[in-house]
């Protein structure tokens, strides 16, 4: 592990900079390279972000920092990357070549020669922040917006525990130099396409209440997912632990016929890999996931007989 | 209008404080009488509030100043109230005594001698922050939590524009006093009940799309509320509006029979409160409401015709 400091010298020292994005990128990786790419053209240097899978439609409002091709990259540097493997089909062309990691993610394999974690951060933007602050880069509206992206998104709008006194400071000077947060929250989060809004309709029709109320189980078929893309589905797999009074709330997503996708969100003290462990999979205490094989009653039936082990019912 | 520092002076020097809030009272209201209420308390001044209408159950982790009952008020404050019709039926009892407001609303009648409105904050808890600064009054966990719930409240977590970079520094500040932001949010926006979660779901069904998809209208019927108490419904009527490409989101909510509470939300550059005006009813750009009578597929037909000719179509 290395600090700060390091990291701007190895960005002032070096150039023909390649940032790696993590595959199915989410609002903080595009946030990190764009903004990490946008202030090292501002140094003078070259630059350019790759990423395995298309930049969803949604994220189009960020600036894309211009494509710079007539160089070959010399530096390859990973954002918000904790293992190799997400970084998608830019693993095998790049995996061995990174030369520097810039993480938030406690569980980061250190797969790279230089990595700089830091874990407090909620979001891996405000380390990009840090960084451009070192690198004494004049934080404008583009890479303001960049960064901003990257924190709401991370932190569900300043809502999770991740969230830190720190998140507010950066989030307030990135506002100070012009950050759109009105713009970039209406839609991070409060716009939904018709066909979402009609799926989440069908979905919160079929919640199911077991377990003396405690736990809602919400199904979401292959049917209803072909009304709309992936990228639209997102925020979904929350709704049945909103429910007042709900402490586990378990999705079940059709992935192809007769494989399931199942989602165990849990409020204290309801451990939710514990129960997905039970099914062969895993996560975090109060998220996690499973996949189950079978047709849809019988993924129902498995579930609830694993929540039922665990609460010793 | 004055300054901070002569409102700090007015607590200092005098004591025996009666704190109003508006009625139908909100995170705001209520999280600037408490905050207050509390710093007085530890000033070792004596202090209560009063609310014309009962504090909702949802706000119940926030905790309550300690009564004490054993003081006639000789100085009485109302707080984050824009008009003396806001405070319900303790206008009539309080309404002409008030010595000094304190408020963030422009529209502030300055019913009160000593009025202090700052309408850059976002929310008027931002103003109690800056006063119980200036007392020199310790902020504790109790009171952050008063302070932080008033800010996210009146913010919708930090995505209005009513945020500032100062909104940010002030949750900062809480944060690091203890508030536990990660309850309030989760307890203010991610908690429904089931029974709202599933009028929320009739309602998505009836929503109906007109003007090329640039109008959706959604209706609750008196039988769909009856289901649910009025605190239970809060949220609801920003949904039209959310789903992409609408400009102009209609709910037309029955009131008694025949009576119909229509609110309309729009984006740039529909005038929420013009379309609203047609009807006899006002507002602001992009939130404005209206009062239709008739039965509600007249209701419908006069909203869809205003917006017609606001349209000019």
């Amino acid at each position: 592990m290395t600090d700060i400091k390091t990291i701007a010298a190895f960005f002032r020292e070096n150039d023909n900079f390649l940032i790696l994005s993590h595959a199915s990128p989410d609002g903080d990786t595009v946030g990190s390279a764009y903004g990490l790419c946008h202030a090292l053209h501002k140094m003078g240097k070259k630059a350019r972000v790759e990423c395995a899978d298309e930049i969803p439609a949604r994220y189009d409002y960020m600036v894309k920092p211009v494509e710079i091709q007539d160089f070959q990259h010399e530096n390859v540097v990973a954002v918000d990357v904790a293992d190799l493997k997400l970084l998608g089909k830019n693993n095998e062309l790049y995996g061995d070549k990174i030369a520097l990691a810039i993480d938030h993610h406690r569980s980061n394999k250190g797969y790279a020669p230089i990595t700089y974690v830091n874990a407090d951060a909620g979001a891996n933007c405000e380390n990009i922040y840090e960084l451009i602050l070192e690198l004494g880069v004049e934080i404008d509206k583009v890479i303001a917006d960049n960064l901003y992206t990257g924190i709401v998104t991370d932190t569900g709008c300043f809502k999770y525990q991740n969230t830190t006194a720190n998140t507010h400071i950066i989030a307030s000077k990135l506002i100070e130099c012009g950050a759109n947060y009105y713009e970039i929250n209406r839609i991070m989060f409060d716009t939904k396409s018709f066909a979402r809004l009609k799926v989440e309709q069908q979905a919160v029709d079929n919640i199911e209440m077991h377990f003396d109320n405690r736990c809602a189980l919400m199904t979401i078929t292959a049917e209803m997912q072909s009304m709309v893309t992936p990228d639209e589905l997102e925020g979904v797999t929350p709704i049945p632990r909103q429910i007042e009074g709900v402490l586990i709330g378990v999705t079940i997503r059709e992935k192809t016929e007769g494989k399931f996708k199942c989602s165990v969100r849990t409020h204290e003290p309801i451990d939710a890999s514990e129960i997905c462990s039970m099914l062969g999979g895993g996560g975090h205490n109060r998220a996690a996931g499973c996949e189950i094989l079978g047709t849809l009653d019988e993924a129902k039936q498995k579930m609830l007989k694993a929540i039922a082990d665990y609460l010793g019912e």
